[in-house]
C-alpha cells in the first residue's frame, strides 16, 4: 500500500459508505479534487468493498485522488469531513424518539474523531439536516463557520434546473435561492428569482410555468426517486462534491447552505460564500415580507423540535 | 423538456441502467463526454428515476450532457451504445440454459434498436462478456469494427493499479495486459509487462510481488466486491466512461478490449487502438510461447461454448 | 500524419493564429473540447509553427483535440469557425479607411471559405467587434444565428471578477450584463446587476465600489494589457474557448454577445442563448429608460459607421 | 483586493513571465491546478499586464485558481516555485561568460527567496538547464529531491507523439525516453521503447521511421519553433503545468526530468517518480550498453562545463 506524505496535500474523509457517500466519492475522485480520500465505516466490510471499487475508479482515470479505509480518528485531521451517516432514510422518521437517535450517532462519531484538527470543516447531510447540522455545531467544538449542513443546495440547484428547461437556458442562467429549513417548510425566494438579472416572471412568460407546481415538484423529487431506485444518491453526491471543492479551492462560490444563524440559535440555509475556512460571509437576501415570516416560522418549528430533542437527551 | 438539436450533438445510450449502466452515466455526466445520454430500460419506473436522479447532477454541475429516458428505436441512432443490460449476476450462471437466456437478451435488445446508423459503435457490458458480445456483433449486422465488449479492459487497469502501488508509482507507469477470454482463464502478459519501458522482473525486486498471487486477486476482485456491496459499479462505470471517451474524440488509446479476431471467428480481448470507427487497429502482441499456449485454450474454451449456445437456439 | 475520422468528429477552425488565435487554440486543447483544431493562416510558417508548438500541447496533456494545419476551404466545413485576423490593432485604427480594410479582409476569408456548411457557426474576434460581425453575417450568407462577435462577452465577465474580488466572493455569484456596441460607447447594464439575485447597490456597501470607475477601469482594461504586454490575449483566448464550448455542446448558457438584431439591422450585444445551432434565444433585459437610451444612442453611431464603410466600397 | 486563507490552500510562485511563464500560468489557471498563482517578476509592468490578462481567464473560466503579483520572498513559501527567468534565449549562448550570467541571475533570485519553506519545490526552466538546475540545486539549500529541472521531459513527450501520430495510436500508448543531458548530447533510450509493451521495431514496420531522423527532428522542434513564431511557449508551458500537477496531488507519475544523480554530482534527466516532495524515486532503466555510453559522454561534458562556470566564479 503505497503511504501518501502527511502535510501538504489535502484530504477528504467520508464517514458513511452508503449510496450517498459513495456517489460522493465517486465524484471527487473522477474530478481528482483532493489528494487522498479517505472512507470511514462502522461496516469494515462494506468500506473495504468501496475502497476497492473506487480504487479502480482511481486507477482507471489516472485520478490524483487515491482512497483508502481510515478510523474515525484520521478523519477528524482532514481538511474536510462529510458526514453521511444518517443520511438515508428519509420517509417516516419524525418522531422525536428517531431524532434523538440520530443526533446520538452524530455525537458518537464527533467523539471518535475528536480531537480535530483546528482548521476541519465538518459539512452533514443527514434527515432533518438543519436540526443534525445545529447539533454537529455544538458538539463538535469547531467554530461555527467550519459546521455546514447540505440544506437546501440541492433543492435550490433542482428548482433552477427545472426552470432552465422550461426556459431554454443553461441552469446557470438562472438565479433562485430555497431557504429557510429543509424539508416541508423550506422557502422558494422567488421575489429574488431572476434569470439573467432580469426577474423571473418578467423573463418567462406567465403560462410557462406554476411557481407553487414546481415548488412542490422539486420539494417531493427526491421521495419520488426513492420510490423508482430505492435511494437518491448521484444528485446529492455530485451537489456535495461541489461544496467540497469549494471549500478546498477556496472559490468563494455563493451556495444556499445550512449553517448557524446567530440570531436564531441554530442551522438553517442562507446563502453564503464557502471557502478554506467554511463561512466565509453571509449574503443578505432580499426576500420580500411574504417569504421572512415563511422563513421565520419555518425556522420556529426547528428550533421547537432542537428544544425537544434536547430535553430528550 | 428542452429538445436539443438533433444533427450535430454527440450522443451516447445506455441500455440497462442498474448500477453498472448508472455509474457509467454518472460518470460521463461529470466529465460532460458528450452532449445527450439517453438512458433506456425496461423498467420506465427505474429508467425514470435515473434520469431525475442523474439530471440533477447535470443541474448541479453545469454539465454540458444532458440526460432524458428515450426508446431502444433512438438509441440505435446514437454515436455509442452501451448495453448493459445482462452485466448484473457474475455468480453461479454458468450453465448453457442461462446464457441462452442472455443471449436471447441481447438479440432482443438488438432487434428492437435496428435500424442502426451505419456508424454507431455498440459496447457490451454482460457476463460472459465475450460470449456475449460474439453473437451482438453477429445479431447487430454492424461491421466487425463497431462492436465491442468490455473484455479484460478492467482487469488490465486493476492490475497495473496494484502493481503500481507496490512500486510507489503512478498507475499510468505501468504497462501490462491481460489478454484472451474474461474470466478463469484469462491470460496476464507478464512477459511484456513494463514499468517505464523496463520489464517488470527487473523494475521490481522479486519479493514486492508474487505474480501468481497478484493476477489470482485481480480475477477474483469483482467477487470480493460484489460479496461486500452486493455489486460492482464504479470501477466498471468509470472504465466504460473512458472507452465512450475514447470512441468519441477518436482518440486512438490502446486498450485490451474484447473485438472480433477474424482468425479465430468469435470475439475477445487483444489491445487495440479505439477511434470514432471503433476498432482502428489491433496492436499484435509480443507474448511469448506459454502465454500464446494459455490464450489458445481459452479462446477454445469459448468457441466451443459458442457452438452449444448456437445449436440450443 | 494520422488522418482522423471525416464524419462524427465535432471540429473547430481558428483563421488567424497570431497571439488571440494561439491563446484560443491552446485552451481547446487543454479542455478537449473538440475532436479536432484546424489552424488556418496567411502565413504559412507561423501557421506550421503553432501547430507544432501546439500539438505538444496535445500530446503533453493527452488532449483529445488534435491540430493540424488547414485551407481556408477546410474551415468552411468545421462546427464552429472563429476569425481572429483584424483582432490585434485596438489603437488609434478608427478611421473609415481603416475599417474598410478590415471589412475587406473578412469578406476575403469569408470568399475563401464557400461554401460553408450548413451548420457552421462563426465567430468573429475583431475590432471594431460590431461593425466587422454585421458585415461579415451579410457576406457570409449563413442564417443570422448563426453570425456571433464576441462582443461585449470579455467585459461582462471582467466587470464581474472585478466586482466580485470586492463583494469577496467568486466571480459567477455576480450577474451582470455590458451590452451595446463594444467599446467607448458599451453600456453597463447596472440596474439589473445582482449578487445571487440582490440588487448590487443593496448587496454591497455603497462605499465598496464606485460604478463609473469600475466600468472605466474594465473598459480600459485591454489597453493597460496591451501597454504592459503588448497585446491581450488569454482573457480573450479562454472567454472565447467558453463560447465555442457552449455551441458545441449546446449547452444554452446564457452571454452578452454581438448578434443581429433585426430591429436595427445590425449586430450588437445583447444576452442571448448560446446552442448547436447558435443564438437559440436572445433575453430580454430589464433595463432602465437610461440605460435604454444609451444603448440606442451607441447603435445609432454604430449604424451610421457601417453606412458610411458600405459608402465607400 | 480578495484576501485568501494563508495556510491551507496550494500555491504555484512563478518566477518570470515571459512567455514560457505566461503560457505555463494559463494552464495551471485553465486546470484548476492550484489554489493560488504567484506572479513574480522584476519587470513589475509586464507582471501587473499578465495578472490582469490571467486574471481575466480565471474569471471567464470560473477557475478555483487565482492570480496575484508576489514578491521573491513570498515565492519562497509557496509549495511549488518555477524559475522561468532565463528560459527565453535557446540560440547562440554558449559562451562560459553567458552560462556564468545566466547562473548569476539563479543565484540572486534564490537568495531573493530565501528561507525557503522546507518543503518547498523548485522547478527549473532554463537553458542549459542541466547546468543551471545543478547551480539552482547547490544554491537553494534544499534537499536534492526538492530540485528539479525540466530537462527532456517535453523532448520525450514530443518524441512518443510523433512517433504515435506515425503508428496510428495515441501518445500515451508509446513508452520512450529521452534521457541524459538536454540538448545536442540528449539520448533517446530506443532499446526500451515500446508500443503497448511490445519493442517499438517490432511494434511498427521498419520503414514507418528512421529513428535517428526522428530523434534529430525531435531535438530541433523548439528551434523551428522559434524561427517560426519567436518563441516557445505553449508545449512548454503544458509540460510544465503537468509536472507541477504530479507534484501537487502526489501523483507519482514518472517522467524523465533533471534531478541530482550523487554518482556525478550533478543534475541531468532519468526517470523518476514525482511526488509532494519532489523526486520520490529513481526508477533504473535498462539502457543498453551503446545508450549508457551515449549518457556517459553527455554527463562528461556537463561536469567539465560545470567545473569551468564554477572556476569562473
Amino acid at each position: 500500500m503505497l503511504s501518501r506524505d502527511s502535510n501538504a496535500i489535502t484530504r477528504i474523509a467520508i464517514i458513511g459508505v452508503g449510496q450517498v457517500g459513495a456517489a460522493l466519492a465517486y465524484a471527487l475522485i473522477l474530478n481528482s479534487t483532493a489528494g487522498e480520500l479517505l472512507l470511514v465505516d462502522t461496516k469494515p466490510d462494506l468500506r473495504d468493498g468501496q475502497v476497492r471499487d473506487l480504487s479502480d475508479v482511481s486507477y482507471s482515470c489516472n485520478s490524483g485522488t487515491r482512497v483508502r479505509a481510515a478510523t474515525h480518528h484520521e478523519a477528524g485531521q482532514c481538511d474536510v469531513v462529510v458526514i453521511t451517516a444518517g443520511s438515508k432514510s428519509y420517509r417516516g422518521e419524525t418522531t422525536i424518539q428517531h431524532m434523538y437517535q440520530k443526533v446520538a450517532i452524530i455525537q458518537s462519531i464527533t467523539n471518535a474523531m475528536k480531537p480535530f484538527r483546528s482548521d476541519t470543516i465538518l459539512l452533514i447531510v443527514a434527515h432533518p439536516v438543519d436540526l443534525i447540522t445545529s447539533f454537529a455545531q455544538e458538539h463538535s467544538g469547531l467554530p461555527a463557520s467550519q459546521v455546514l449542513g447540505s440544506g437546501t443546495f440541492l433543492d435550490s440547484v433542482r428548482l433552477r434546473g427545472m426552470l432552465a428547461d422550461k426556459a431554454g437556458v443553461a441552469a446557470n442562467a438562472i438565479d433562485l435561492q430555497v431557504l429557510g429549513v429543509h424539508g416541508e417548510s423550506e422557502v422558494v425566494a422567488w421575489s429574488t428569482a431572476t434569470l439573467c438579472g432580469v426577474p423571473i416572471d418578467k423573463a418567462l412568460p406567465s403560462n410557462t410555468f406554476n411557481p407553487k407546481d414546481l415548488a412542490n415538484e422539486c420539494k417531493h423529487r427526491s421521495q419520488r426517486i426513492i420510490q423508482a431506485k430505492g435511494t437518491v444518491s448521484f444528485g446529492i453526491g455530485s451537489a456535495l462534491s461541489r461544496i467540497c471543492s469549494s471549500i478546498l479551492m477556496d472559490k468563494r462560490d455563493v451556495y444556499p447552505i445550512s449553517h448557524f444563524q446567530p440570531e436564531w440559535g441554530c442551522c438553517f440555509s442562507l446563502p453564503a460564500a464557502l471557502g478554506r475556512s467554511g463561512i466565509i460571509r453571509t449574503v443578505e437576501m432580499a426576500t420580500n415580507s411574504n417569504e421572512k415570516a415563511d422563513i421565520r416560522d419555518s425556522v420556529e418549528i426547528l428550533s421547537d423540535t432542537l428544544k425537544r430533542v434536547r430535553e430528550n437527551q
